[in-house]
């Protein structure tokens, strides 16, 4: 009885503010520990490793999303929704968008608990798919007046802005630096592949809230420790994942790592979040595990197709082979 | 355009000479190098651990195994195959069936590789769905006479004698104790959940081969070392593997690992197998990675239906939500 769920479904059907609400709940029992979500483990194979990261949300379900690091970039991820009662696989995802929506949506709920409530104008270094989540994401907890964007091709970076004018209905511009990207903006998403540092502290004005999606570790980081040190709040959406980075990530090394904060204890209101305008926040994101679970099932528990109100359920072990 | 394979349509298409074969090229894959299949990995989660084993066929595909250790009897495992190509999932399965006859097929080999030609006889402990795939994977190796099986419930070795009978169309009968069953057999199934030795050395006669499909750890074994003593040949399906265990393996830990030897390498004819008719030869299984990889390749590839040639291709992306 299992649901079969391709990319078309989930791009069709779970929207920037469902994938939100669903993350900040997975966040909140992580913190709370009904959600457990170890640090990932991997296979080592010819040209790359498998990466498993495993959830399980207590008396209610567990599974898994998998990846691997060939460098495909039509590369699909598996996630896979056990029922906690029985061990059954209620549903499979195949392909890109629940992993990719899942770290926009943990970049959308770290903008709505940290960012100033007024933020309107954002800036992203990057022009992939992840930079595009993490404006879609953010676009459901602000309400925004503008993005700039920058990344290295002046082609990738108009075809960006196009879309978020298109499918956002947001006023975008490419602009041709990365200095130019942040200048002056409430909200800064880094969503990068490199392994330098894409813009400097100097560049941030004060009240500026900063999620970092790509490089985030010594030696090999989108930013430099001047951000760190400019932060007032650093924020990250597990502790025990941001811990276990081979090299080490930057802010969960000293001198920073005594600084850095659960996102989760932040929605709980056990750790203070933004207290003033110009206070300077960051959310390093390391990709809560679970969180592709979480989707899955809400995925499968509350759309009527899915769950076999409303259109008769249409389950594929009955129907794929049938001719 | 992912396949999605339920345990009923392997239950119906994989056949036990099909899976022999295809184990066979697995084990001498690995052997080869061709086959990269590192040891399990698995994340901690609440109530059990989420295992992943993964395998890549250089150049071909590469994929996983996922399992868990909830002990749920109909908990599902996910196998899935990735195009080495462009990292794509050409298929899915969800179930038992794919995991529960690559173990089947994996003794089938080790029978046909070491066993005497004329074996006939076969003796098993334990009536699960373990002793019954190795059952079901001997019979295409060899012409089997008679099964005799014990295990702890006299209900349950009936059911598993006359479901031999029914199945397979030869002669089974149920005996009351372990060594009965074993006594004077050709070929010996040890396939039970039991941590403690259930036969003795005394029980085999000499020409034996024997298949140990459950605990063989150190401390935590269904046989005990007499068994590994008595043995003239110890072989096992993956050396990495059987080298990783935690408690470790009996036959992997000293005085026996000098004395293990890779089923891959007698099949390539690297490694004497039996050379006279009175050695006893142990096969200890650790279930080599990759092979229900391999599995669910030649499922997708060898099926008129599941490659599109004959009827036409029911993808399930195409048809799943459709109405």
């Amino acid at each position: 009885m299992t649901r079969f769920i391709t990319d078309a479904e989930v791009a069709a059907r779970l929207d920037a503010g469902t994938a939100v609400s669903t993350i900040r709940e997975a966040l909140l029992a992580a913190y709370e520990g009904r959600l457990v979500a170890p640090p990932r483990v991997s296979a080592p194979l010819a040209e790359g490793r498998l990466v498993l990261t495993a959830g399980q949300l207590t008396g209610e379900w567990y599974g898994f999303r998998s990846y691997d690091t060939f460098g495909h970039p039509e590369a699909e991820q598996v996630v896979a929704l056990h029922d906690a009662g029985t061990g059954r696989v209620r549903a499979i995802a195949v392909g890109q968008e629940i992993g990719s929506r899942r770290t926009g949506a943990l970049g959308g709920v770290a903008v709505d608990a940290l960012a100033r409530p007024e933020a309107s104008t954002v800036g992203v270094i990057g022009a992939g798919g992840q930079a595009w989540t993490q404006v879609w994401a953010v676009a459901a907890v602000r309400r925004l007046s503008e993005v700039t964007v920058y990344s290295r091709t002046p082609a990738g970076r108009e075809k960006f802005a196009a879309r978020v004018r298109a499918e956002l209905g947001i006023a975008a511009r490419a602009v041709p630096s990365p200095a130019e990207a942040v200048r002056e903006r409430d909200v800064v998403l880094l969503a990068t592949t490199s392994p330098t540092p894409v813009i400097s502290a100097a560049d941030l004005r004060p009240g500026t809230h900063l999620n970092t999606v790509g490089h985030k570790q010594i030696g090999r980081a989108e930013f430099g420790t001047d951000l760190l040190d400019r932060a007032d709040l650093l924020v990250t959406d597990s502790m025990a994942q941001a811990g276990a980075y081979e090299p080490p990530m930057l802010a969960a090394a000293a001198p920073y790592a005594g600084r850095l904060r659960s996102l989760g204890a932040v929605l709980a209101g056990a750790v203070p979040g933004r207290s003033t305008a110009d206070q300077v926040t960051m959310f390093c994101s390391v990709g809560l595990a679970g969180g592709e679970v979480f989707l899955l099932d809400r995925l499968t528990r509350e759309i009527p197709e899915l769950t076999g109100s409303g259109a008769p359920p249409r389950e594929v072990d009955q129907v794929a082979w049938s001719e």
